[in-house]
């Protein structure tokens, strides 16, 4: 395995249900479960081919998991440049630098580097609150950046999404719940349909904290599919099997 | 009990977690499961009083079950004379004519009956399909117009809906998943935000096939809560206990 440098915060955390190793630090970003799912979610595209760009990339978790079922190129677009920086050790560390490559830039500037209506996928866990729910910013910055629409919202991603993806390219997103409408209006207003739809329960009984979405560039609005839901913990506190198997393979 | 004269097509039925009875015919009209989820999803406002509006009302169902929970009055809206006719006979049936009417009357004249900004709660299930979708139409005009956007449409039902409701009022409408999106951007348009959304799964394992939603007049757009998941038959075909629960209130 290829050795990188790793800063004091940093540790090197694996997913064990697939053979990538992730630099993380819980002191600027460490990805979720949120991002397991949704690379959990995303589906690759027949003979897995084609572009695929990981906007609000974070570490870059969630385009290293989808390597794993997909074979084409994918770029990660991350904005704070020590993000950026972990994401390219953690290609390093795994060998993948043939495949995947970082964009350190704003996300709004991504069409100046790959040509529009040349995608075939887009993953996205962005920001999920709003930048006037100031009172539950987190005074990190790296973490407020992170979870608040402080440099970027959901107009702008569903926008630069649209304008990258080819004709029937999908747009594969997590989000929160409580922001379902804004999610689907978003993307509706830039003629990417909503077509299937998973809803996450922290428990049986629960309402969903976690919402994963497939779109489709000029699809027809009709025709969405609610899967059946997942649930995280059982009642004993556990994971339960189906996500025991997303994590670990098990 | 009164005595209301019966069709010969007609059977009465009960809702045993009720004590309303209702008149049906396998040949017009018979309230399905979805009537009674949308009835039991359907909050009464505090006091339970304010005028209920049951749009699209069939047979009556939804508005009887409701009545159960609210003490004010309520009116059925309905098209077609003859379903209009059994909704009149099952209010007699359960002497409930002092708190519920009838209008037979094409939904989009509701407000030259009832005056705009008054309603506190409006519940809709409406016809589910498209028009344009002749391929599944009922050859049975009674049925087909239940069920397909043929005398009304998801826009209309939802215009009406704003019209009619006061600030703050509810819409509870029950709806197929697969037309989440437009039913979302139907309520949205018309400046009635969806704020509590209820699937329904056939069973454990299975897409949705049932979505009950609460909206509110004049409301944000943020503040979703999607509820833990209705499920309705068991492995083995039976009745789940929280199916049973609304059917029979065991």
């Amino acid at each position: 395995m290829t050795k990188v440098h790793l800063k004091s915060d940093e540790r090197i955390d694996q997913l064990f249900s697939q053979n990538i190793q992730i630099i993380q630090s819980a002191s600027v970003f460490a990805f979720s479960l949120d991002a397991v799912l949704l690379a959990h979610f995303a589906k690759a595209p027949k003979g897995g081919r084609g572009h695929t760009v990981d906007l609000c990339a974070g570490n870059g978790a969630i385009g290293l998991f989808y390597s794993q079922k997909s074979i084409g190129n994918i770029t990660e677009v991350e904005l704070q440049p020590r993000l950026a920086d972990m994401a390219t050790r953690s290609i390093m560390l795994n060998n993948l630098e043939t495949r995947i490559n970082v964009l350190n830039i704003d996300l709004a500037d991504t069409l100046s580097y790959i040509k529009s209506g040349t995608v075939e996928t887009v993953l996205c866990n962005p920001p999920y609150f709003l930048s006037s729910e100031t009172s539950q910013k987190n005074p990190n910055e790296h973490l407020a950046i992170a979870r608040h629409e402080i440099t970027t919202n959901l107009d702008t991603v569903c926008q630069v999404s649209s304008r990258l993806l080819k004709d029937n390219g999908k747009l594969f997103m997590v989000h929160r719940p409580d922001r379902l409408v804004d999610v689907l209006l978003a993307m509706q207003a830039v003629r990417v349909a909503p077509k299937r739809i998973q809803f996450v329960h922290p428990k049986v009984g629960k309402e969903a904290n976690i919402v994963l979405i497939e779109a489709i560039k000029n699809g027809k609005s009709g025709g969405v599919r609610v899967l059946d839901p997942l649930t995280v913990y059982d009642i004993d506190g556990h994971y339960t099997p189906m996500i025991k198997q997303v994590l670990y393979g098990e």
